[in-house]
């Protein structure tokens, strides 16, 4: 074992061995330490993809991962902590009306969340669209929140799972982004640096996410579930459709402003629905309720109070931003112009394809596409109808929020090129459920 | 293709795809131009470890390898240029006699040589084992004496195949050393740019060598010889055995001297036996016989008539050696002492553990176990038995060649234990021939 280089290690797993907990520890912190080159680092993550890992390894590279930086101590707060975590889809802006309305129902939401990247959005950037509103807090600040207002909002801090960023971005410039254990502990290792009592997984799945199968996402879900349970969390994962983008919204304030309608009782089904099964999760796991029916009792009964949208004026405020835009949404960006995108048929809606609704905003500056770029918070999509509808050829199928007319033909085009039509087919929203 | 990113074709490979020739070319390329990352190859590797590639691919990889440096232009020399490789075993000083016997056939032969690292001995730490020979000639004396001479025996030149000793550096470090078109890449791209028309492999195999299995190295060397065939030259391979030290001597000088027995007709039967049927194969191929039997015929003439000593003679000298150690070997570097490693009990020798043996010649000074270590060229063990020879006990085993007999006990015991004893079981020499 004293003998046993780096390179011995890689081989283990390269022939298809198991590394025990404390081999991989020893390459997480001579990784980290420097001793482990990136370009052995890639090559054992390519292993990997090829071999798979079991749950005690995966779980022993979550805990090291997790161990690599700071992990938040939370024990000060009283109230059960949990927190949801989105594998990413497009128009998914359940993180920003979902951590209002469970703090209100008496669990905490420690959310530490991302900005957008590629097709998909970032609920930083999102928030970031209220005036004034800070992502970057301290770590003190945010433990204070979380117990005083009952969440808190914030983007990941230099000194969580260290680990795990310099992983991810090898991962992405060598291939090997697409390996589940992998997956899992990137996951796990920031969200349990939270210092969460357990966690809710929304697992997109369809072409709009990164899994494009009910297949692939359970076999995700599943592992994520049980790697989480077997670092000590209680870990649940919904499977919930991305075949479409969830709600009406794609850009950043208009995605706010939709999440805002959902805490004052409005908004779309879809996204209602995915806010209240993620949310009843949320309390079964908190201890706040002991059956679904009674969990979503007590988010319907946020709403109609008016204590969730209580509770996203008091985050926003403590955050240095205008609580006001909750109850006057029009003080959110917007553009000068919307332009109306035209049906060129009549026909049933049955599909919207996630992927291109979101690379076209993307396009038109609502999202980035290297991870430097600025977002443009006024800017978007805003689909007018949705799939099951009938629609006349000349009837508005989305409008887009623009701030200059002129040469929008071509964005109108793709977003047209993304609705299509036919028969109509029913798609569940939760597709499945898989708990610990 | 023109927007495809280094990361696709990386991904390409890992999910069993076929590289063109074109896009390996890439690969080799931006990595020798550092636009592609140390840690984007390795993962390369590493997915070409679990995928393999196609014969296709590997002679596209062996000729962008070859031609990230420069390739000699031998085509002044009118003699067929025939090279032999060795992969590697203990005891293999085959290259010292093989060179000059061969070239007084008529074969010109241009080698460049390696230096023993970890068990295995090198050509070129034994050729400098005579005194003043340098090995450090540069490309217009190493063509001037491949054409006047008939052979001229070197180190790797910097500037052949560059891209192939980054790529080895990195495989070592990384876990993707055995993967089959790596290696056959790794070897034939040095090979074909010393700008030979023919190529002899020695795929050893058993315990010393680098194939273990006669499979694995019948597999090797079946790729080799496609792929080098696919490189538009002629190659066989001899697979030979390395489960036993090759001839009686392990070490520098003591190896040489063991050469330049074979050269006078003198030597053990199994090195003669190998370099018997190498330089017939070199032979074959340089059109200068065209049955084996007259091949070993001229090489045996050759030994018989002092033409082969002549040619090593005029080699040595010409690269700054002193040539009368061909006649007086006893002015090789020699150690003081021999210490007699005695049987301790009586048998029959059947095995004569070349990975023990090999090791033990290490740690006695005679090989590196860091590539910039020196060598003691006088220091080594020289085997009083083979297998098959029924020893008493009190019989010596070996001899070591050692400057200072204190302290030499745990080496003895070493090399004793290096012995086995039952019942003698043949091992053919020469396990097979593969031929493009």
């Amino acid at each position: 074992m004293s003998n046993e280089t780096l390179v011995d290690l890689i081989r283990t797993k390269r022939d298809g061995g198991a590394l025990s907990g404390p081999q991989i520890q020893r390459i997480i912190q001579a990784h980290t330490a420097g001793e482990m080159a990136d370009y052995q680092m890639t090559a054992f993550l390519m292993a990997v993809f090829f071999r798979g890992m079991t749950d005690d390894e995966t779980v022993a590279l979550t805990e090291a991962m997790l161990r690599s930086g700071e992990v938040i101590d939370l024990s000060d707060v009283a109230r059960p902590k949990v927190d949801k975590h989105s594998t990413g889809g497009v128009g998914d802006k359940v993180s920003i009306c979902l951590a209002p309305l469970v703090a209100a129902c008496g669990v905490a939401v420690p959310m530490i969340s991302g900005r957008g990247l590629g097709h998909t959005g970032g609920t930083l950037d999102k928030l970031e669209a209220i005036p004034g509103f800070d992502v970057n807090q301290d770590v003190p600040t945010f433990r204070r929140l979380v117990d005083e207002v009952g969440t808190c909002l914030i983007g990941q801090t230099g000194e969580l799972a260290p680990a795990d960023k310099r992983i991810y971005a090898l991962r992405d410039v060598s291939g090997t982004v697409e390996a589940i254990p992998l997956i899992v502990a990137s996951i796990l290792s920031k969200k349990l640096a939270e210092g969460i009592d357990a966690l809710v997984l929304d697992v997109k799945v369809g072409r709009g996410a990164f899994m494009k199968t009910v297949e692939d996402a359970r076999a995700l879900a599943d592992a994520l579930v049980r790697v989480g349970t077997g670092a000590g969390k209680q870990v649940s994962a919904i499977l919930t459709d991305m075949s479409a983008p969830l709600g009406r919204t794609v850009g950043n304030a208009i995605e706010t402003r939709e999440a805002i309608e959902i805490l004052h009782g409005d908004g779309p089904d879809d996204l209602r629905a995915c806010t209240l099964a993620l949310g009843a999760e949320m309390l079964l796991l908190g201890g706040a309720a002991s059956t679904e029916a009674e969990a979503i009792e007590k988010l319907e009964a946020a709403i109609v109070s008016g204590e969730g949208a209580r509770v996203f004026e008091r985050v926003i405020e403590a955050q240095g931003g205008d609580p006001s835009v909750v109850e006057t949404p029009d003080k959110l960006p917007s553009t000068q112009y919307t332009v109306e995108v035209l049906a060129d048929e009549a026909g049933t809606v049955v599909g919207i394809d996630p992927l291109e609704i979101g690379l076209t905003a993307v396009s038109m500056g609502a999202g980035r596409t290297r991870a430097d770029q600025a977002v443009d918070p006024a800017v978007g999509i805003e689909l007018c109808c949705q799939r099951g509808d009938a629609v006349e050829k000349g009837q508005p199928l989305a409008l887009l929020h623009v701030h200059e007319p002129d040469g929008v033909d071509p964005t109108a085009v793709r977003v047209r090129q993304a609705f299509s039509f036919g028969e109509a087919a029913e798609t569940p929203l939760i597709v499945d459920r898989r708990r610990g």
